[in-house]
């Protein structure tokens, strides 16, 4: 039904968790980056862009990762992954997930290609990057310490693990997600699901366990 | 039902655009950023960050644009300004909201407010906006050349009045949206419909009518 194109960690892995707690049936397809296999041919005729993921679903390809994941909540809405429409948090899920998509992620890419418009300017929009990436963290941390544990409260779901997708890619920086303790306690109890290790089984993951 | 605070021009629009489509009733309350009125106490109790657009949805304030738009579609299906779930254009749908909201509207951010995080590097960081910004605008161009004349193809919908608020905010800019031709014809299209002028009248906007 579904076939996931993927470069291990990279923004799939909202898509991938996603599809591990619904449960429903997938292919895995590794895009080599250390091959370039991004940049193929064969690749760019399903993805123009050349980045990962894409989801082929009955047979189309699609991508961005956010739209994917919240695409997969609306087709197994049985899984619980996003509230109901028409239920109350609804308006919260899709602040969450846009606030993650407009305002936390693009500063991801600044910080991991922050040479892509000026080369030039490579250093300095990394550090305006992590200035921002860690204002994100503060807010969405005292967020949580009023309403959580978990994004939308009691129960998780798509937005906490499309949090923690992000988390994970803050491990290496100066100050990673998990300093903020709320943050860290919500990593700890969404990395003890089953679908965490059978993640990194699956793309061959380690860091961060 | 629904109450919009807004400033003119702003992030307010693409929901203000989708509240006028819908043809729902609502109550607008502008914040004058003039009067920095974003960083009452009152505003700030029901917006933390001080931004607009909320709307406020059966009592309950709610905050970040594109997703309160998102919700308006939800609560109005009949107005058709996005796919139904589970039709084939669905996963489009998702895909041009999250591109938008990732990828092309992060940078207007930078553009606007490049000194956020970094004040001494705002020229450099405003620069490299800019060119991000025209990369987006040359691939959107390319993208309705093909498949156009609206993003999703014959029907206009939420993801082309979001696009449209996005080129309306270049328009001062080197080289503004409608520079390209697939892109200035949709503008004029969407231009053209009585709620744009409606939205003028409402917000006091004057400039690109």
């Amino acid at each position: 039904m579904y076939t996931l194109y993927f470069s291990p960690g990279s923004a799939n892995l909202v898509v991938h968790l996603a599809l591990l707690e619904i449960g429903v049936p997938y292919t895995l397809k590794r895009i080599d980056f250390d091959k370039d296999e991004q940049h193929s041919p064969a690749y760019l005729a399903i993805n123009p862009h050349g980045v990962v993921p894409t989801l082929v679903v009955d047979g189309v390809p699609h991508s961005e990762a956010a739209a994917l994941a919240m695409l997969l909540t609306e087709r197994h809405p049985d899984a619980g992954l996003a509230p109901p429409l028409g239920s109350a948090q609804r308006a919260d899920f899709l602040q969450w997930m846009f606030y993650l998509a407009n305002t936390l992620q693009p500063q991801f890419r600044q910080w991991f290609f922050p040479g892509d418009h000026l080369p030039e300017a490579a250093e300095t929009i990394k550090q305006a990057a992590r200035i921002g990436i860690e204002k994100c963290w503060a807010y969405i941390d005292a967020h949580l310490a009023q309403h959580g544990p978990h994004l939308l409260g009691a129960q998780h779901g798509l937005v906490d693990f499309y949090a923690l997708m992000l988390m994970r890619w803050s491990r290496n920086m100066p100050k990673p997600a998990t300093n903020w303790p709320q943050l860290a306690a919500l990593a700890s109890a969404l990395k003890a699901r089953p679908s965490w290790k059978r993640l990194y089984e699956l793309e061959g993951l380690t860091e961060w366990p």
